[in-house]
């Protein structure tokens, strides 16, 4: 099927204009899956923590970012209000954490560690998720997990406008599946089955529409597969 | 075919693992390529603005993110080094921008975008891609997005450990497809046709695999869908 034809139907056809009244009045929960969906779809995966006990914590997250790549630094929204404080306190606490990617196979679980568990309680063992200590690293990563991050927390800013934080922290160790990872460096995120999320609750697998080449003023891109 | 096997696979295949030290040593690209695939597939947008004299701008972001639902912000990084500047220097200077997701038909106009025109030129009339005002927003909408924000610029965060510009903006206006709107305002991110993108020259379409129930801790999670 020709998806074009699809395209420009939607692209004409009638849309729902919001404006910011319309947002402010609308009950909370649904403006939180309203907002949520708005971004498009996003990155998403599972931080690994431990407290110095040796406690350990486990949390979805859909606010991951990419900040630079020399120094390698991602960061991470929280929210002000508890859900995600462990993973928070054990950070700031402990200076380590991990990134870890959520394939097919664990997505369920991956969601159910949202669940606002009592502090005590490990997301791991309600998830059935294992976690796996590597190469001395301070926090666990997910052992169902392809693609796992090991991050140093470099950085915490609060955000004044809606008393959010951002955490900045560096990537220090990697885990990459090694038929994923390309010649120049390009992982393959579909062969390593990493997934995506929309809204608040909607997971995605993917299929690749193509690599493109580098842009120039002058140039059409062009394929860097077919 | 069932996914099951694959991801076992993976999972217990040989993986690569890198630590701070190799990619510190990394050649600049190689390393560009690497640590933008590994936060896993990303927001993708692109970027509309006018300066005052009406000179319009359009790049392609992928560093998009959730801050808030209310009020409802997004986040946009910005590098220390030219590429956005125009994009930058617009939304400084007028407060105003457009977000607008990405589709199939006009992903390969999206990524062209990215090359270094000059200042004077603009990206929309190069690609192809069509500006468009509505309801007395300042900046330019692209025609042929499914789903448009726009967007008002709230607070600058410079981000210290590498130079880069967090900048956070409040959705004031959003236009969606009428069919793509949900009951709980859940938007059907696929259904408009949006796409996602990974590393910095790939992009991809999804497959919805499950949207999930609110996770509590005594219960297991459900489809909302089947």
């Amino acid at each position: 099927m020709d998806s074009k034809p699809i395209i420009n139907r939607i692209a004409s056809q009638m849309k729902k204009h919001l404006s910011s009244e319309s947002i402010a009045i609308m009950a909370k929960q649904t403006r939180v899956h309203l907002i949520n969906s708005l971004g498009g779809f996003k990155s998403v995966a599972l931080v690994g923590t431990s407290d110095k006990q040796g406690n350990t914590n486990l949390a979805i997250f859909s606010s991951i970012f990419h900040i630079g790549a020399n120094p390698p630094l991602m960061g991470l929204i929280f929210r002000p209000t508890p859900p995600e404080r462990n993973t928070f306190n054990n950070i700031i606490e402990t200076g380590y954490y991990t990134l870890n990617h959520i394939n097919e196979g664990i997505y369920r679980q991956a969601h159910q560690t949202s669940a606002r568990y009592d502090k005590e309680v490990s997301e791991f063992e309600m998830t059935g998720l294992v976690p796996k200590y590597k190469d001395s690293f301070f926090a666990p990563y997910v052992a169902q997990s392809n693609i796992q991050l090991g991050l140093a927390f470099r950085e915490k800013i609060d955000i004044a406008i809606n008393n959010t934080t951002l955490l900045i922290g560096e990537i220090i160790q990697l885990y990459i599946p090694e038929d994923c990872l390309y010649e120049d460096s390009f992982i393959d995120l579909e062969k390593a089955n990493t997934i995506t999320c929309s809204g608040l609750d909607s997971y995605h697998k993917t299929v690749q529409l193509d690599r493109l080449s580098y842009a120039k003023p002058d140039k059409e891109v062009t394929s860097l597969i077919f």
